[in-house]
Parts: C-alpha cells; structure tokens; sequence
C-alpha cells in the first residue's frame, strides 16, 4: 500500500466545485454558551442541518458524480446501517443513479424506511456488518456495481474535506479544529485541506475509548473494541488504508472520550445551542469538556457531524440529565396502612412546590412493618436546593424519607 | 391613541445597522424535508440560534442602543418570564446598562437563573403577570428606570423587522412568511419591512385557538382566553396598540392552529430538522400542517422564533410521538399466578423483537381469577406493523393479551 495518491488541495476545491448547490454550505457560528461551558472560543459547523443530517452527502456527491456512462447505468452500492447510506440513496435517486443499499438485518426500521424513501433498493443481510459487508461485495461482483465506500476512498475524502475550506472561509483565525474519527475520512479530508491553507493549525481527532482504531493504528498496537456506545456512528473497528497514512501525516492527535463525556455534549448541544447532534456527531464538544485545559482560550471549531440520534435514547439523555441537576428526585417514605396518609403526603408535597411525577405503593417489603407500607414518590423540582427543601419539609413532618436515587454530589 | 408614528422601511434599515456584530445574522436555509411534510416549499429562519435562542435580542439590542446618556447610566426594567427578559439581561449587561427584570413567583428556577446569570437584578413579585407588571411599573416609577415594552414600541417593532430584511436578502423570491403572534410585535417588524420591499407578498399571523388575541382584536370581537398551551410565549391576553394598528394595514391573515398542530411542529423540527424549537417558536410550521392548502407549492418562510422549551416537555413530546407511531405500545396480560410465567412471557417478546421498557403486575384487579394475576408490560417495537406481529405473536401462544393504549388508527 502507500501507493494510492492523497487528495490535495486543488482536488478539494475541485470538490467544492462538484458539490455546489448540490450539498448545502452549512453554517458555521460561534457558540458563547459552549465558550462558559468550556472555556474555549468555540465555533460550530452544523452539518446535521444537510438533508440527511450528515456530513457524509459530501463524499457521496462527489464520488457519484465521477462515475462514468457506463457506471453511472449500472449503479452503485454501499454497506451502511446509517449516515452514509442515507446520503448515498439521496444523491444516487437526485443523479439519476441506481442505488443498492445493504445494512444488517437488525437495523432500526426507521432507517431503512428513512433509506427506502430515497429510493433506494435495500438489501437486509447477516447479523453483524461483517456479514452484511460480505453479501454488498457479492451483489456488487454479480452486478457490476460501483462500490461506494464510506471513508477509504479519495473522492471520499476530498469531499469530506470541503468543510475545513468553508470554516477557515467563515473564519480565517481558527487555531484548532476537533473532529469526530470513525472509519477516518471526515478528518482526512479536513486535515489536508486545513494545514494546506494554515500549516499552524492543529487538528485533532475524537474516539471513545470503547473504540479507540485510529489512536491505536498511530501506535502500531493492537486496540480493545466493544461496549455499547452512545457514538455509534464512529463506532469503527477497522480504519481506512489511506485515512491511516493521511491521519498520520496530518492530524496532530487524537483525544478519547468516555461515553459520560459524550452524553454531556449530546445534552449541552440541545440545551445551550439548541441543536440535536447524535453521540458521534457530538464528539468533538465531548473532547472539549474531557480536556478543557488543552483548548481554554483558544479559536477552536467542531463538526457537528451529524444529528441522527434515536428520539427514545435523546429523551432519556434528557431525562438523565434533569436527574443529574436533582430537577427530578425520588424518594421512599414508609408510611403506616391507614386511609389519608397518602393525601397528607401529597398535598405536602403540592405546598412545598414540588410537581409529582409518579407514586408506587408497597405493602409487601420485609423492611416495613406489617401494618404499614412504603411509597415511592418521584417529584420534579425546581433545582437541588428546592429538592433539599422538600425533603426536609417532609421530614419536619415527622414522615420517614429516604432519598432512592444517588443525590448529584455523590455522582462523579 | 393612532398618534404615534409607526417605523417604516428607512427606520428598519437603520436597525438592521445598529443590531449589526450585536446579534447574529441567523442562517435562512431550505428545509426539504418540511417540504415533503408540508407540500410547501419551505425555508427556515433559525432564530433559536441566537445566543439567547430567540429573536427578542433584535429589538431589545435596538431600544438599549438608543437610550441617552442619563437613562443609561439609571438603567432599564423589563417585566417577562420569558425570551424577552434573557434578550433584555444579556445585551443590557453587554452595552453595561443596569438591568432589573420583574417576573412573577412561580417562575421556573432555570429561567430566573438564566437571567441573573446575564447580570441582571431579578425580582420576583405576585402570582400573575398582571402582578409582576405592576411591581414593575412601580420600581420603574421609583427609581427612574426605563421601560422596555416586549413588543408595543417603536425600537423594539423595527429590531424585530430586521428578520423580514434578511429573509428576502437571502431569498427574494419568497411568496409568504408565516410568523408567530404574541403581543405583534414580531409581524409588525416583520410586515412594514417585507410589503415596503415586495408589496405582493403574504404575511400571515399565527395564534394558538387558545389566545386568539390578534385575531379577536382585528375583528374587534371580545376573545376568550384560557387553557394549558405548549406555546406559552404567544399566549398573550392584550396585544399592543401600535402592533394592531399596524397588523391591521399590513398582515394578510392570522390562522389559529390548535395545540396537537403545535405539538407535531415541535416534533417536525426536531426530528426533520434537528433543532429545537418551543412551542411559540414552532406555530408557524403548526400553520402549514393545521392549512397545507393555503401554502402547497408556495416558497413560503418560517420564522422559528425561539428554543427555549422545558427539556421535560420536549422528552414528553418525543415519547408521545413514538407511541403515536407505536414504536412503544402498551398491552396487559392475564396469567394464571404461579412461577415462571413473567419470564415466558418476557422471553416471547423478545424473541419476536420487542424489547420490553416496563413491566407492572397485578394481583389485586377483580377483573382476574383470585388465582390469577395481570401484567402491563410497555414495549419498543420498530413500528405499527412489527407490534402488531408482537401481540399476534402472543395471542398464537394462548395469551389473553389487551392493548391498553389506544392504537394510532383511533387516534384522530
């Protein structure tokens, strides 16, 4: 290998040439909340505003753009169970260009439904992407499709790498910019292109320490994968052959996050700015308040890669946060087994103005006496202090209150 | 009263200068898949991008800017609960006017955190606005501070007309703009600026059913008012004098949409778009799903005023629609009471792919055998289809199985 050529930055200012009013030129803006939150001077470029809420309709474009008569009929083919699928079935119908996609059987139906409505033919095959992979490579061979690879691919790349040219277009004084690595091409193209322009800015990658492929590919070791993972859209355990050599060359370091660091930006995108990113797409904020030392001060910007995260593990996030800040508290009295204690109970909980949430009575533990019960009560607060207050309100009740969630000091 | 001067397209064009570095130029971008959703052809106006995440700043950032030297130096008072008393703290720190901002008790900790946290002096007076604004004028009257209205003033109607110039500098080809109404002072701006440079355009209102202010005042009908609503920034009693008489000479119409509309645009730009709007901020897309055929086809823009909605209800809402597309159904299970039943149970729906999110057991319903128990099991499915093959599944084991939340297709 190392003989494949590079993209350089004539061909990535070709490439924002091709994709021109095909892919939308995303904002790129400055966040204050994000600069208190962690004390850089942060920009963000929102590619989870493209149609399909991804950086990757880039690559694709340009790829699909390339493909000469005769492939062009034929059509194309990925391997995706996520952003790159989509990206590639959009532009593919848009073009005119067959597309067949081949995900895993187990993929969310809301994606391939998603990959379906771009018209799409989808190919649902195996149970791991190994597997998956394996049949896309055999309907490709029978069919003579063009196989559009996700991120070891120069036009890949180059495309990808049109996004540093519109950040340091929008914003020249950039120092740093952070960005979530994968398969690698996302970085690569950014890298190439941004240290052609300004050889002192430094780039940096972000993986989670559940899958740490390119970190471990620089050092020549073998990496640990596994876990579940809030980021799995970088989730990758084999980097690309050209992305190594490129990253190596390029990319300054590459940060890991841990998955808590991950929920944390998911979260602050959508409270401070708004904006829903998913864990992958998240990744270079989680970077930031991993390692706010490193950047404090300085003109950094990330790629909101992409936004599409599932409604019910956003909802949770949220949930887990307003947890966190003590908004939503839980708590266990044991009460005797009379008519009204509950009431009683209730309306205290009303006058010190606390919101229930939810009550669950029980008359079986062993650790109430016979002829008494216990209920739990979730109620959402105003902040900890005002949780604090209610618990001491009760407990000035002569009621016995135990707190049944961990109160947020206790929590790391 | 109709004395008082109303801005005109010279006096928004001076504004457009004042806000300028001051607040951000807010992207205005294509929505494709709104389109699909809407059959309009829609473009976004993202206003929650603002650091106070709404479009209060414009105005507030233009009426703090024209204050002379001595009402400066005894600063400004403003009485909101909302977008406005952020908009008001934020710039007047900024521009180092002292701020004091009057809300009413029972306003929520996060949003009187977020505005001390901008500087500002806070106070919380009475349990109704009607309250706070009394409090406030009287401080205002005692200490010599400025009034800053939210929306009937001269300052405050060109800041907010500033968007309409955008808009159309973005995209002139624009056929309507759709805008949320509170106390008008948004539309107003809006309005003046847009007929003044394209006098064919459409502007057009929305209100929720429930606060029907504007659109009662036009027809000078008595309104009735009242009732729990998402989109508490537009549920406004007493619009202003000078936004009346000016929606009156320039808006086309005002369209009410009912809370299940508004709540389906909150869901729409969050899902679709990836951003986060409230429930005010979201009425104009509620628009064009309540009236598709009033937009289908047209190049239609949407302000989507503000972000700032409670993470809870923006939790509540994700579920909700997931239930909607019964991605989560509930069922209850009558069982004979002995051991292992729950985990045949439990092992059957996972076999057919459900994954199993609560579980609750009965014993005491009279409705089951005294031998007998009852389970509620709430389960993930992938969509209506796949829950349905669930409880067909279950039946076809001999389980006496019932749907206890109610089916999409019932739903109106």
């Amino acid at each position: 290998m190392g003989e494949r050529r590079h993209p350089d930055l004539d061909d990535i200012r070709d490439a924002a040439r091709i994709i021109e009013g095909a892919v939308l030129r995303t904002p790129f803006l400055p966040a204050p909340k994000l600069d208190e939150l962690t004390g850089a001077n942060v920009g963000v470029k929102y590619e989870n505003m493209q149609v399909t809420n991804a950086f990757k309709e880039r690559g694709a474009v340009v790829k699909l753009t390339g493909l000469g008569e005769a492939a062009r009929e034929r059509g194309v083919i990925a391997m995706s169970a996520g952003n790159h699928a989509q990206a590639v079935a959009f532009h593919a119908r848009r073009l005119g260009v067959p597309a067949t996609i081949v995900m895993p059987e187990q993929t969310p139906f809301v994606k391939v439904a998603a990959t379906r409505g771009y018209g799409a033919r989808v190919v649902l095959h195996g149970e791991l992407l190994s597997e998956a992979h394996d049949a896309a490579e055999e309907i490709a061979e029978r069919e003579g499709l063009t196989w559009v690879h996700p991120f070891d691919d120069f036009d890949v790349i180059r495309g990808q790498g049109t996004i540093a040219l519109e950040m340091l277009a929008d914003d020249p004084d950039l120092e740093a910019i952070v960005v979530p690595v994968g398969g690698g091409g996302l970085i690569s193209g950014i890298a190439i292109a941004a240290k052609a322009l300004k050889p002192e800015i430094e780039i940096i990658g972000v993986e989670t320490v559940l899958y740490p492929g390119m970190w471990a590919a620089l050092r020549g070791e073998p990496a640990e994968f596994g876990g579940a993972t809030l980021a799995e859209g970088i989730a990758v355990k084999a980097v690309g052959e050209l992305t190594l050599e490129i990253v190596r060359q390029h990319v300054d370091d590459i940060i890991l996050v841990k998955e808590a660091d991950i929920e944390r930006a998911v979260d602050a995108y959508l409270t401070l700015q708004k904006t829903m990113a998913e864990g992958a797409g998240a990744a270079g904020l989680a970077a930031l308040i991993a390692a706010p030392d490193r950047f404090r001060g300085r003109r950094t910007g990330l790629v909101l890669a992409g936004g599409n995260i599932d409604p019910r593990i956003l909802a949770s996030i949220m949930v887990r946060q307003l947890a966190r800040a003590e908004r939503i508290v839980a708590i266990r009295i044991t009460i005797p087994d009379r008519p009204g204690v509950l009431g009683e109970i209730a309306t205290a909980i009303g006058r010190l103005g606390g919101n229930i949430l939810e009550v669950s009575h029980h008359r079986l533990f062993l650790d109430v006496p016979a002829k008494g019960a216990s209920v739990d009560i979730t109620i959402e607060t105003r902040d900890a202090a005002h949780a604090a207050e209610i618990i001491a309100g009760l407990r000035a009740s002569r009621l016995d209150v135990t707190r049944i969630d961990t109160p947020a000091e206790e929590l790391s």
